[in-house]
């Protein structure tokens, strides 16, 4: 277990890659914001094994907090971060500051309009916009042949992979299944702000989700129903305040009427202070996947 | 004088420009809409002088005509564009279709609100998205080292220069001068649309700009001022109708009040149907630049 090296400026990380692809070596990038659980070894894990060179970013993006509160209250456990890279055989950790990232005002963003419209969306104005813009960003002083982004944030990752398609991106992302706690809470690393009583009612979005696609494989199609029996669970939980809980179409995350081929089921519930999201994907076994 | 190839698909171009690479060439791409002019070829000898392979491209795109009737109607001119770039030793022309280069309808878009705010931009909504979003998209097929603009689409340059630096992107921008006829009118591939009462009267433009300059060197600072002199001359043409006249920022394009270290001044009139822009930039010989 060697130590990853670490570096923040954008010149010399160029000229380490180019190096890298001179000797044919293929480069996975994990994007992360720091704060590294379970849920980032698992992409760090998927890029190891797909690829000769991994590089992870730690970078705590300020164009794509809506609220500052919740930038500055962002964990940062670099020293902790780096172990976990190192642990996980991570070649290099690419650690920039903001002034480094963004020397100057940023005057071009990538928008997704359609995509942004819905789910965490809805309720984070300018969000995913500065998320897929830092992406491309990363992308472009890496250029990997392929990335890893988890499928807990749903909505990221439909918009990065559109945004990879859209725009001709020359590489591969890889989409990484979620890792829960025993009792189904998806990890994140808001999960340490939870207080013990919020922590023992986070479970119940992904139950909810989980009970929602158990009904869709039961036959129920109606998405009101569904989201009205959703409703219902949230309800029963007075600690709970539920942003959203929606159906929608996993390409275009346009909300359904009624469930056809394929749905991505998605919630954000409030537990005090602390918003948490998370989502499943349901699949008709009768659609070519 | 050898003829180019011509590539119309994404793959086979990426895998011709790979080859390129692998020889340690630098590759220089030149954007064009086609209808190639002198002031192109300008362009294509600009790109010659400084890359060991030379790209065009020809796409006349969709996404940034915000008038159907001017897409129609914008000249295509194939064979006599191939021939131009056969004489300026262009090493192979890329030329999709429209459904190669979109296959799916696009969701993702590089937007640049502030630059796009005035000029050009307050009067084509989505032009500017649609030009930056299908020059990206032509950087990340071909990958060049560098890439060349015309000064005469200076709105054009001002955000394509810091798309590459706001998403990082590894290539060099090359600005190349407009290109004028012996009276002044700048070349356009929409010239060709003037009558000849309208052509007699197109160079008022490129005067009025010269003027406004000339005036600034004098130690003219106020905007008004400058502007109002251009207005008087646009109303002494009849056939004229102005759509505007500005002074602004070089980098940020925000109008100014008063010209200090240096200043674009832009213009766009109509002669009938036709739509034509023009500017000259103003430095103070005191200015670093």
């Amino acid at each position: 277990m060697s130590e990853p090296q670490v570096i923040r400026e954008i010149g010399p990380l160029r000229q380490r890659l180019d190096a890298v692809r001179m000797r044919q070596q293929s480069i996975a990038l994990v994007p992360t914001m720091g704060a590294l659980h379970a849920g980032h070894a698992e992409l760090l894990r998927v890029a190891r094994e797909n690829a000769d060179y991994v590089v992870a970013s730690i970078f705590v993006n300020p164009l794509q907090f809506d609220r500052t509160e919740d930038l500055d209250s962002y964990p940062r456990t670099l020293d902790a971060d780096l172990r976990v890279c190192a642990a996980h055989g991570v070649d290099l950790v690419f650690a920039p500051s903001a002034a480094e990232f963004y020397p100057v005002e940023p005057l071009t963003f990538v928008e997704s309009p359609v995509l942004s419209r819905h789910l965490c969306g809805a309720f984070r104005p300018g969000h995913f916009r500065g998320m897929a813009t830092v992406v491309l960003k990363l992308f472009n002083v890496t250029q990997p042949h392929l990335a890893c982004f988890g499928e807990k944030d749903a909505q990221q990752l439909a918009i990065i992979r559109r945004m990879v398609t859209d725009f001709n991106l020359p590489l591969e992302i890889l989409p990484v299944a979620t890792v829960r706690e025993a009792d189904g809470l998806a990890l994140s690393s808001r999960n340490k702000h939870l207080s013990p009583e919020e922590r023992a009612v986070a479970p119940v979005l992904a139950r909810a989700l989980k009970e929602a696609r158990a009904s869709i494989d039961a036959g129920e199609t109606d998405c009101s129903m569904l989201k009205a029996a959703a409703t219902k669970a949230f309800d029963a939980e007075p600690l709970v305040r539920v942003e959203y809980f929606e159906i929608v179409d996993p390409e275009t995350l346009s909300p359904l009427d009624r469930v056809a081929d394929a749905a991505l089921l998605a919630g954000a519930i409030w537990l005090g202070r602390t918003r948490l999201i998370d989502n499943v994907t349901w699949r008709s076994s009768k659609a070519i996947t």
